[in-house]
């Protein structure tokens, strides 16, 4: 499976391919709709989230609702649309570096000047596009009862002392806090520091705990450094934009303990099979799921447009100017929230794919059910 | 670029070969072997470390110390081999899974009873075989005057409170270490909790951090999730056997932070060029580097073989057993350092050559003063 | 550089996604919608394509004509769309499968019986999505004043004895003639086998041509069998729907001559450089480029679906049935030889950019003029 | 699956790391030599050929005959080793470049003048570590009954006008020939057209059929150009070093004849489900493999280095010269059908594991015999 994703966050549409997905999955355009939904709300947004409501059309790859085992093409149309990719437009000149975004490094390494050029591609808004895969998967993975869902640990300086006691626990819990909170008061202590940071034109980041749940023992491999599934889930959550850092279960908390402390002692009881009682390991042991929770968490970085800009460099006259304003969020979180499962469910449903064949569901369903039968 | 490993840990070689490397490149082979020297050092090894001394072959690819451009061979045989390809050898079978290890999940994937038969690929001896790799990548950046250089930050409870100010720094410092700490006082405290967990038959992990520099802006692009070069790095790195965490730059802590606090301000000089009096992007923004250096952190587990082994069960059997002692580290935070550094000199050796061409070192060198002149 | 296409052959529209291409390169929609048309054409084709005109709609990756170096997404709607992604439809379930088509091999393999669900993505409309990548490529190259073109060698039992003396002759001549030939004759005799095969009811392949220069010295490598610019195009170019053979420069007629009378002897003068005086070679030795026109031949089997259908089985009943005619042309050798075009532009750009770097046009020429000055 | 290839024509040894081949399958050492040992035999082979006796070392990936799911690295040690990687060695600098070799287009390549840099790893040499792939993969679609088989069809003018029946057919009577002929008539002809040719001092091609059978319907797929098995058999064919065309069943024989003559009707009995009667296809459909017998033709051209030497240009001092004489094989047609069945071996076994999974021989034969239940 891979997939590739195109669009500008000005331009006509965002358009993605997702190639090599199995056939006979069902697959509807409501449920891709619910999650780039979910991907614009969120408390910290701007103005421009609130008029704009993505919408999925989906071009090719199914029938019905069920894929064909061709590639699913999907567009999402952008509404405020100006730039043209056949004649002159009226998106002005922008020559000013915003700090902590690809404007500098990318006009350097692409020789512009128009920084247009380089931040209509840089947006995040390129994510809509991943969140499309994401649901798709998201929807392949349901058929093994297995769900990929995440809640808000950190905002500002405040980080909740809960830990979820199951996945049912926060997916529950999330559904009701459009904080994507566990509890009520989390969510009033994190719009607090949002409601301060935007009063202040500031911006804020975070950090995410995702989990994936069930995930059958075995996907991945040890056998060389590019087939480990941590690996592969560390390149896919750094690959969001804004994410900073990636720690798998236990994480750099690990540094502090002792291995008799941290290591996940192994049981076995007939109905449960081999089990753990901890998971430190966040479900991944020498690169391949342990059939435990997988459990990971990201670091957002604030939100590069500030609302009072910071100093910055005209890169046409290479004289000091302040950064220009093009958004003012103060917050993505939760945003960022959405994409980080999207790419949790993609890469899990390659490890997957790759472990069980991709051709139908059929078949996959069949050798999966071989397999289990195996691991008791 | 591409590379693959081989070997078990008692099989009788590890073997590497890279291929797509330029053309004219001056490796020598003692700085190989330097590489792998200092893998095999550091406090807290048990007693197969003493005894072992690594030493690269290299079978081909070059000539007279000058790379051909074709795929680079190379051998480490293995001085205590047990396994044999084509008999039967005489590893005992083991059934006890040792938590924290390939052994449970890598079992049960692969359907397998003999745990030997796991664990030798699972073992970390493989990374022996890219550090080759990496020596080779660090005596190619050399020619452009970049280091990849690291020093442990923490193990067990004790934190450093130095941050270094530059590669060079670091580099200085760490040559004297035999922890490759910042200072002296780092280096006994690290000791002493090395020595307080050995006591107690039990181990430690830690935290390292790694700086490459200098580093051409330009590398990677935001143009597709898997051309980050931030995406790339977390990657390699988090593919290091034991490897739990991985950040950027200021990484979780920008979670603290806002935005105006956090963000690299851009500034101009003519002999400089453009550049940032902070770094807390790490040298990466928008998934490209932007000329500062590279700056990552990585928490590595406590070694997973304890002295006092946990609760476990025989695979066989299927009833409770104390897992079987294998080996008895109690800390490789040193070498997990020098694993740490190889995949960064990878990558980033992938990330330049995707940029300035491969054939030969003559054509990159041409073709990287012509960026170069552009960027000023 | 990489691409995915999507699409059915009646679904809502074929989809394109072209990742990797450089940036400030001047496409024009003028350009790619002329290869469509070139497509489209040609005698011996039925009723749909008389009607049906495919014009492309750049969704992203331009502004105002120039590449972006973001991913190029290209939509082509299909006017008689008849499948629909997310409700029932009104294709009629089709059973029996079509000799020599997808039909059998890929109903077994998905393990369907609807055939629809099947020929839909194997049906060979999915070329006018490469035909918009092939074009975008070849104004890539015509950059480096690098021309593809094709001419028709054999349609049915005529073959033309006339041999091109340079790619400028077959661009000449191509050029008037609505079968592609090199002369009026060709034409006439061509014409001559479609009308007669027509009357039979029955359907042609053919062997075309495909010449590409200037070729600078240097793409592709022996380095591994992957990277060979030979192992590539045949690939590229076998992977056309029909195409049943591939051969480089003397090809298969190589067997009959004697080293002496067949390899391409080296010569050198100053203002040429290295040259040759003969390319049997076909410009391509050892898997590289060596200077000469590439010039490749594939060969076409006769279109699939007859007008008189032959023997075969409803795949729901598992009774003998004729298998049913769904479109009627007679022999598309003339649409093959522009999609031929495509894949090779594509396979000789990307081997272009792996040599010379991909990042923008102003950088991909100062490596290139750097590097032919060394050649000479 | 994938593997590196590594060494040069007289570095210290070939080597190959052959990743993600499946867990628990039977490879000897003896099957692989054997392998070895044919590539160097046959007709027309000149004096290093008899001395020299390849033989395989397996490194790592197997214990006890039994792989461990593991990359299996392979060496094979030059008798005659002339490279030093890390001193000076003895090859004397030669600047003559060769026609029909890489000499001219690599040197200019990768600038360079001491041709050696370049003739060592683009020597046909290289293919013995293939072989060797090669044949752990014929092992393996052993366990499923595959057999790759292949017979010379032409050598210099000679063709013979036989015709196999079946793979049974040419493996029993190429066993009994050296020039792996299907009769003792056509061993008779291209013998002398050997010793015609070897007594003018020239070189002679061929064209090689290899065979591949039985061969489960549904390898490869349409869904995208680059997962049809024609396009990678192709790729994988083109690759072998002198070969010029590749053609799949009728391949260019298609263009004389109409579609009623030539497109495979279909059958169903219930013994042997879904059949045809003819084999037009060559074993594959739309990029899909239909369950006959994969066939396939290739074009070798003459070797490339003569006796009586070509015009040639010395690249130090661009004056005119005859090339230098390095070997003096009349034909290499038999060891070239060799590295065809492997690359063939190779490009199906690749497609298997695609389908069927690659963790485990007993999961895939599970995975597999629930497909065959499907398809009759």
């Amino acid at each position: 499976m891979r997939f590739l994703t195109a669009g500008e966050s000005h331009g006509k549409a965002l358009t993605v391919i997702l190639e090599g997905f199995p056939k006979g999955v069902r697959i509807t355009d409501t449920a891709i709709n619910s999650e780039l939904e979910k991907r614009m709300q969120g408390p910290g947004r701007g103005g421009r989230m609130q008029i704009e409501k993505d919408k999925v059309e989906i071009l090719s790859g199914l029938r019905n609702k069920i894929t064909l085992g061709s590639p699913i093409a999907m567009v999402i149309k952008n509404k405020d649309a100006k730039i043209n990719p056949q004649n002159k437009d009226s998106l002005e000149e922008k020559n000013v570096a915003r700090p902590a975004h690809a404007d500098l490094a990318g006009s350097l390494k692409y020789n512009e000047k128009d920084i247009n050029n380089i931040l209509e591609r840089a947006s995040a808004r390129e994510t809509a596009a991943r969140v499309c895969v994401g649901s798709v998967c998201k929807q392949f993975l349901a058929t093994f009862k297995t769900r990929v869902v995440s809640y808000i640990k950190q905002i500002g300086s405040y980080q909740t002392n809960k830990t979820p006691k199951d996945i049912d626990f926060i997916f529950k819990k999330t559904k009701k806090s459009k904080v994507k909170t566990l509890d009520k008061k989390d969510q009033q202590e994190m719009l607090k520091q949002i409601e301060q940071a935007k009063e202040k034109k500031d911006s804020l980041g975070g950090i995410i705990e995702i989990w994936a749940a069930p995930v059958p023992v075995g996907l991945g491999t040890f056998m060389q450094f590019d087939q480990r599934v941590d690996a592969k889930l560390a390149q896919y959550l750094m690959s969001i934009p804004a994410v900073k850092g990636v720690e798998i279960g236990a994480g750099f908390s690990y540094a502090d303990k002792r291995g008799s402390q941290s290591h996940d002692a192994i049981y076995y009881s007939k109905d449960k099979g081999y089990y753990h009682k901890t998971n430190n390991s966040g479900g991944i042991e020498a690169g391949i799921s342990n059939g435990e929770p997988i459990v990971i968490r990201i670091a957002m970085k604030p939100i590069a447009t500030l609302a009072k800009p910071l100093d910055s460099v005209n890169l046409k006259t290479k004289r000091k100017q302040k950064a220009s304003l093009i958004r003012s969020d103060t917050s993505a979180v939760v945003a960022c929230s959405v994409v980080a499962e999207t790419m949790c469910a993609i890469a899990l449903t390659e490890s997957f794919l790759d472990k069980f064949g991709s051709d139908s569901l059929a078949q996959i369903i069949s050798n999966y059910k071989n397999y289990i039968k195996t691991i008791y």
